[in-house]
């Protein structure tokens, strides 16, 4: 039988409130087993961007990358949000390692091709280098991971850390039962959005085509469960969608996905 | 008969030279066997600081890192430097992998006590999770460190990179013949500071007492001397000073220290 894998991956909202960051951390903390942890900038490269008069740059409601805003991502993923994880998860008895895609070469991307939008340095995942972090977990640490790639030719990338969660579940899945955790402000995935409570407590391929088909399943929720579903496909066991209560040992309330 | 572990601080001046740093990463890419590679941050830290209006403390003409300027140390020095040396280096084939101190719990400090002045967030090294360090290297990794230390309870710290090289070549010491390696702008220990081809090829514990009576060997290189012989005395096998091109196979113009 396959150890057990549990792939977290944190809502921007969270890192830049402390109290439920450390809330967050601890409950991470108490995961049995192998682990790792995805995380984003949240709104802290916005707020950096901001203070060094760097433009946001979007063309068709899209953010585009230029190098001033990669830098900064480097900066504000790969060392401010990441080393302070890092940091507090040590001091929970967690043996954590702070990861960028480049890092042991874990996550290997190449720049998003230009069709409508130059999207600038952002990468589009190619695979998960699962021999190195394996190794690591073997090893007995905990990869913490932020939201950039590398082209292996000494190119850094942006990438959508919803994105790098589900590719490093995929990547890791034959060596262990993965499950992918999506943490974010809400329950789970809701049957009525005006409604907190109305968690959906279980989907999957079939019920999931309904959900599209009566709209309940709308907006950004979209791109997270194409994520899920991408996932569930290549052989992740299963995606559960919620706030950070479902990392508790016995919570039920959130979304469990399953083919 | 232990296997060679080279160790080398790059200096802050090649930090802030795109053509000098590919040089040396590519040097470094090539010194065979196990690697260590140890940088701060250079004239960057400094830049951001300007750029984000906070100001450069000093007492007594020493700098005090205060919150504002170890973020930006932990966004510089862990991220922007050292996220994009990593992936430079995994372009030169290297499986490089960006440290802070808290990664794997490598480098553990304490704040510096407080006597006449209080240097803020800067940590003294209590010692190197040998362990860690090499399960990273058995692993087939090249550890990349940056100048910054934990606690071991959430606090990270500014931690001078020329202590961290030492230390950790001490700490890897017991399993490794280590030789340590500080590059810097000239070409060694100089006789004559005015003739920068002067180099002292060697120095061990009889010459150096003389250097220092004659005052050959002052000011800025004391510093580097003393983490230099407090090295040597805690079984590092040589230390190497010198520029960049000491790093090439062959070389012999630079300084060596031995006992």
């Amino acid at each position: 039988m396959k150890e057990k894998l549990s792939i977290v991956k944190i809502g921007g909202n969270v890192i830049g409130d402390p109290t439920q960051l450390t809330d967050l951390l601890q409950l991470f903390s108490q995961i049995q087993g192998h682990k790792i942890l995805v995380h984003g900038g949240g709104k802290k490269a916005t707020e950096l961007n901001k203070k060094l008069g760097i433009e946001t740059k979007m063309t068709n409601g899209r953010r585009i990358t230029d190098s001033d805003s990669l830098d900064v991502a480097i900066m504000v993923y790969g060392g401010l949000v990441n080393k302070k994880m890092v940091a507090q998860l040590q001091g929970f008895g967690v043996n954590a390692i702070g990861m960028s895609g480049a890092d042991g070469d874990a996550i290997k991307a190449h720049k998003r091709p230009v069709k409508e939008v130059d999207f600038g340095w952002v990468g589009d995942v190619e695979g998960v280098n699962s021999e190195n972090v394996l190794k690591l977990l073997k090893s007995g640490f905990t990869p913490i991971f932020c939201a950039l790639t590398h082209d292996g030719k000494g190119q850094l990338f942006n990438t959508n850390a919803d994105t790098i969660a589900a590719e490093i579940a995929i990547g890791m899945s034959d060596d262990f039962d993965t499950t992918l955790f999506y943490c974010f402000e809400k329950k789970g995935v809701l049957q009525d959005i005006t409604n907190a409570d109305s968690v959906i407590q279980h989907i999957d391929s079939k019920n999931y085509q309904t959900l599209l088909n009566e709209g309940i399943i709308a907006d950004g929720m979209l791109p997270k469960m194409h994520n899920c579903f991408h996932a569930l496909q290549n052989h992740v066991k299963q995606v559960c969608i919620g706030d950070q209560t479902m990392l508790q040992e016995g919570s039920t309330n959130f979304t469990t996905l399953t083919l």
